[in-house]
């Protein structure tokens, strides 16, 4: 996989979050995903072909997300509900767009898929690929959440 | 969406656990999907673009996909492992390839992504889009399973 394809989503990743839910997500040092993985209460999840095939999974806790996206909507969340998963679908799909279009602009073209949406406490997210899968950590003042990227190129 | 991209899915599905397990896997009437969605416990998950955008997930329980795999690699597994996360990636893989195939045949090209796969408990999946969720219910004599479609148009 080539690692030029990380930085973008990296940077998608602050930018979307700072954009729709005034949420400053710190990043971590990227890792190679390796066993046992980070497990998660929601994540979106898009995959992506063209230049490349790859797939990138937003996981979050409940207590991180349930406070981006009372940022976001200006609504006080208790728990995940459809709202928080449309928001999840909306991120990802933005984390994409934002990245593939920086990629772009470095002539790599990427077309994305729909996102969908998994929910349930203390889930794992594997992509299936001889490629590793890179995580990147982040943290917000309520909680953590990881974006990982597999890219078969 | 078009319901003319459900039956190579409907059918794909049906070769491809014949093909690689000898399971014979009865479909039930395509619905819509609404809620309360069908829980499953392990997902694969692969989004398609071109013509069209889209994603697919085939949900299992963990009986029906235990008994799937262990006829499919010969072994006899008891509960979800990397073995099974795999192999769900792979025959998810394989139904998309399979349905695509089809559609191609028909003039419809469309290109996939790499397969997710999602295990946890009592998960649900949700496609995000403005478009419907169809979904084919399928049973095993070990269990049953659905797969999703969801395309923009």
């Amino acid at each position: 996989m080539n690692v030029d394809l990380i930085n973008p989503f990296l940077k998608a990743t602050m930018n979307v979050l700072k954009t729709m839910a005034m949420v400053v997500a710190k990043p971590g040092k990227p890792f190679l995903k390796k066993d046992p993985v980070a497990l998660g209460d929601v994540s979106g999840i898009i995959g992506v072909t063209g230049d490349t095939e790859g797939s990138l999974a937003v996981t979050f806790t409940e207590p991180c997300i349930v406070s981006i996206v009372s940022n976001m909507l200006g609504e006080k969340f208790e728990s995940i509900n459809a709202d928080i998963k449309d928001a999840v679908g909306e991120i990802t799909n933005m984390i994409s767009g934002d990245a593939r279009r920086e990629l772009g602009e470095a002539g790599m073209f990427l077309e994305a898929a729909i996102p969908t949406v998994v929910s349930g406490k203390g889930h794992s997210v594997d992509h299936i690929s001889n490629s590793p899968t890179i995580v990147i950590p982040f943290e917000t003042p309520d909680g953590s959440f990881t974006v990982e990227v597999c890219f078969v190129r």
